[in-house]
């Protein structure tokens, strides 16, 4: 059986749909000419929240339809989460695209004392983005993307247990392997360029949030954010695949 | 004294200058009309290239004037230079930016048997990236850019000693503290987004590049080359600051 092209489809709808599927929109789009699909040719997909399939092409054109031959449910061997505040100008673009590629679970927008996401935050571009990473990284998981709050509501709502880091420049260096942790996931909150003030600096101390410094020089929030991803990607060791 | 807004001069000729410098070109103009300096007001300025000083401002506007008032030699902890292929699109200037930030001493664009940097390389426009990275973090260094040339030349030219790494979806799990070196600098491969081929990974391999997993997905040239600077920076120690 011939493969369609490298191709990675995101079909949100995976869990609930039947043997048989019919792509609608982007997703169309994307087997029949992006990918170029033609019947009887294999794809991979993924509903971006740990379950993937493997389909078969029925049809690609004016409907494109596929059948599912076999799915598969992935374990997440960590999860880290980042509540990062407004980076300046365009930047949250590209650390969406970042993270995704680097297997972060979550980007949670915290709106600070001294700066709000507003209309820095774009859901569509950023899910469309978040799409694009996870394809091309072949994850089976893609960024959650969660509506902007603020801090101070999202603190009360922390799941126990697991890591709280706060990206800090006058933090301690980082212990290489205390990215993860078998008791829960990770969260790392990292401030807007303008800063965490003194209270939600006080207000994360009390929830368990250390300081960690990142590097020697002070680093912009979206660097900050990637640094963490990265560190924490390279902490992660490989998941089971199967469950 | 008043010091000035914040600000961080480039003056790449501080170390020849006298005790009086004329600015000129942009530097006059970011010391004029960015910070808006007054004269009698205090600065700082770098030379990208572990020089620091303090200025006093004798004249800003027409011409920008300043007196050298200290001048302090700062040593590297530990150098990081990354080889890195030509990424895809316009991602090569925030990869300047972002390497910038994290204090990396080099990017060096190497030309790769599947794809060549060719136009993508805008060196003009990264000198300013750059630039404009260093006086964000404050540092002492402007990231070094050098000029596009082939993998196969850079191998026999490199310095002996010191620590080479690939970056390499299918490499060992980085050990964190293996980044820096006392014996000499990291020297770090990675890829164009085509890979390098077979005989390039041999060779890489015959000069003792080994190669490190960053993530559990497959990473872009540009989001891998970022994950070897964070984590070299998180590993990074603070180094002496007076010579």
């Amino acid at each position: 059986v011939a493969e369609a092209a490298p191709s990675f489809v995101h079909l949100p709808d995976l869990a609930a749909g039947g043997d048989e599927i019919v792509l609608s929109g982007d997703e169309a789009h994307y087997v029949s000419r992006v990918v170029r699909a033609r019947a009887g040719e294999r794809l991979h997909a993924t509903d971006g929240a740990g379950l993937t399939a493997t389909l078969e092409v029925l049809a690609a054109g004016a409907e494109t339809r596929v059948r599912v031959l076999a799915r598969e449910r992935h374990e997440r061997a960590a999860r880290l989460e980042i509540w990062c505040g407004v980076p300046e100008g365009d930047r949250a673009d590209w650390l969406v695209e970042k993270l995704g590629e680097l297997g972060v679970a979550a980007l949670v927008p915290v709106d600070c004392a001294r700066a709000s996401w507003g209309r820095s935050v774009r859901h569509e571009r950023w899910e469309r983005l978040a799409i694009a990473a996870m394809r091309q990284s072949r994850s089976p998981w893609k960024l959650e993307l969660a509506a902007a709050r603020p801090l101070g509501d999202s603190l009360p709502a922390l799941a126990p247990g697991g890591l709280r880091r706060l990206a800090d420049p006058l933090g301690g260096a980082p212990d290489p392997d205390a990215w993860t942790s078998a008791d829960g996931g990770t969260v790392v909150a990292v401030g807007p360029s303008s800063g965490f003030d003194a209270s939600e600096l006080k207000r994360l101390s009390e929830y368990g949030f250390t300081p960690v410094r990142l590097a020697q020089a002070r680093l912009r929030t979206e660097t900050a954010a990637l640094a963490v991803g990265s560190l924490w990607a390279a902490a992660c060791r490989p998941g089971p695949t199967r469950a």
